[in-house]
């Protein structure tokens, strides 16, 4: 029995995204009958019932959808509950349910999320198209960087994203300077100057048909406001050539965590690795991180149809940092990268 | 012992908010002793330290957090794992740690949030006056409304929101004439015409200084576009005065049932309450819902620095419908209404 409310599984399956609140949307699948889908009444209007796949449940302002749920959900068996459900409705059906087993949807839903069939490529490649796009305008100076804030800058882009064809915003990292050594730097008031690397990592989720869930986009590029150094422009040459290795070696069949290895050792020279401080990538699809995930110790194989990022960075505190992300999928006649913005480290003008 | 992740109660406690991914963000907080915070080793540089409040516990990518946790979580005792907390942890924490006894945070930090204290009410003073700003547009006809789609006039409101001040839009209903019906309608591709109710609930998390945490708006008014035929008119002004009663009767002491049931009363002359499809109101602060509830079966009694909504509303499926909402305060010396925006209903030329 499957017990789905909040996150990405629930619209990937049916196409509906509950509302993030208090009153319990839970879809309820069991292993070989029609859903229900529990729903406060009012918001029944939302939904498009599908009786030979799942049967809508409203319930009444002063109902108790956890006894709905329970009713549903048998006398014995495993629960597997959605990974991004609410732990206050976990619980509460977990007092509900004495000495029942439960599981996450991660375990049951993620291998399936994990390999992408062609609609989903596809979605995926026009979320890709729409961010290279904007990453070529912050390489060719169309968005100026120097004299705004990273939080400027970063607005600015979530702006285009929206105009790219993404109903929502993931992120916006902007991240000036020794601010490019923290990879998860919130952008802040920190004017970013002449002479000094820009890291951008920007993402979405795509705007698609009602009852169609939208798809992520994720990437990262640098730019250069002024002629790098000699000791930063080699360091980003190792960084690409790790990269572009790491992207040749991501073949069907592959373990994860070797990918990510080859990443690594490309980083070791000019003893880069010790500052490559993340795991090399993640895999996109509703969710902007999914499986599989490309980290040392995940010994599962690489399957055609994975989506996924390839992204080392390289992060030296108090000085300046690096990453160069693309969203990478496996076929049988080898990787494919959905991002086509150029790999070079671009510098605009002081 | 606390254990907070992703949601408000992070935020509410220490100002940070836990990125909401894959890898672990944990506050644990014993009852007397200084609280840990496990974090992602890299996004460490994102929080400043407060040893005598809480130490950092970074962790390596290869690294298990749940085991971090586990190991500060102590072999026996009560845990209470945050409302909002993914599943996925909370079931691998459970899995770790058998046989404890599990509650949710807001049965502990609840009541604490539900009241709030003066540089709370001032947030949510400047919270309430951007949104009522924005309401005067719409009900001026500044923000034009006929011959143009829910979703366009969605976006609009969304932007404004931004420009007073939050840092997020939490939601902006627009919902047009039949559309009107369902209380948590999704702005669509409907087109606005003359002659119908145009009802908008909208609202958004203030920007704060870095380290407060934001507080909501929420606030609905209804616009007409053209003269109201008479059945709408006495319709809005059974729901203006059942509000007004409503918001008369919240005074400290007061059972939050029994300000639903005056406002449902009201409600009833012109048997409007037939149509008064959901609770009167919820407590705002942080989180957009939270504690109190005003809703039937609510016998907790209504506290000085108790902030909530009062919104009743009518809904006919098929044929319209409207809400009136206020974001209102207890005070020992009465109840005081944070917006101030007309409660009139508007009419807008055709």
């Amino acid at each position: 029995m499957l017990l789905l409310s909040v996150g990405p599984d629930l619209p990937w399956l049916m196409g509906y995204e509950a509302m993030p609140l208090e009153r319990l949307t839970m879809l309820v699948v069991p292993q070989d009958d029609v859903a229900s889908l529990v729903i406060p009444a009012f918001e029944v209007p939302r939904v498009v019932e599908h009786p030979d796949v799942f049967k809508i449940q409203g319930w009444g302002e002063t109902d108790d959808p956890i006894a709905r749920v329970v009713n549903k959900a048998g006398a014995a068996g495993t629960l597997a509950i959605g990974d991004h459900t609410w732990s206050r409705f976990t619980v509460a059906l977990q007092d509900a349910m004495p000495g029942r087993t439960w599981k996450t949807s991660g375990q049951v839903v993620g291998p399936l999320r994990a390999i992408k069939d062609e609609a989903e490529l596809a979605a995926l490649r026009r979320a890709a198209e729409g961010v290279d796009r904007i990453a070529a305008e912050l390489q060719s100076g169309q968005i100026p960087l120097i004299g705004r804030t990273e939080a400027d800058v970063s607005a600015e882009l979530g702006t285009r994203i929206l105009e790219e064809g993404h109903a929502k915003v993931n992120f916006a990292i902007v991240a000036a300077g020794e601010n490019a050594s923290s990879p998860h730097h919130h952008a802040g008031d920190r004017v970013i100057q002449a002479n000094e690397v820009v890291l951008c990592d920007f993402g979405g989720t795509t705007a698609e048909p009602h009852g169609e869930p939208g798809y992520c986009s994720d990437i990262t590029r640098c730019v250069y406001t002024g002629e790098p150094p000699t000791e930063f422009a080699e360091a980003y040459a190792v960084l690409q050539r790790s990269q572009a290795a790491a992207t040749a070696a991501a073949t069907v069949g592959t373990a994860l965590q070797d990918i990510d290895r080859v990443a690594r050792s490309g980083m070791a020279e000019g003893d880069l690795d010790q500052w490559f401080l993340h795991r090399l990538g993640h895999g996109i699809g509703v969710e902007a991180h999914e499986d599989p995930y490309l980290v040392e110790g995940n010994t599962n194989l690489l399957e055609a149809g994975h989506a996924f990022s390839i992204e080392p960075g390289f992060y030296i505190a108090d000085k300046w940092g690096a990453r160069l992300e693309d969203i990478v999928v496996a076929t049988d006649a080898g990787p494919v990268s959905l991002n086509k913005a150029s790999r070079n480290l671009a510098v605009v003008e002081a």
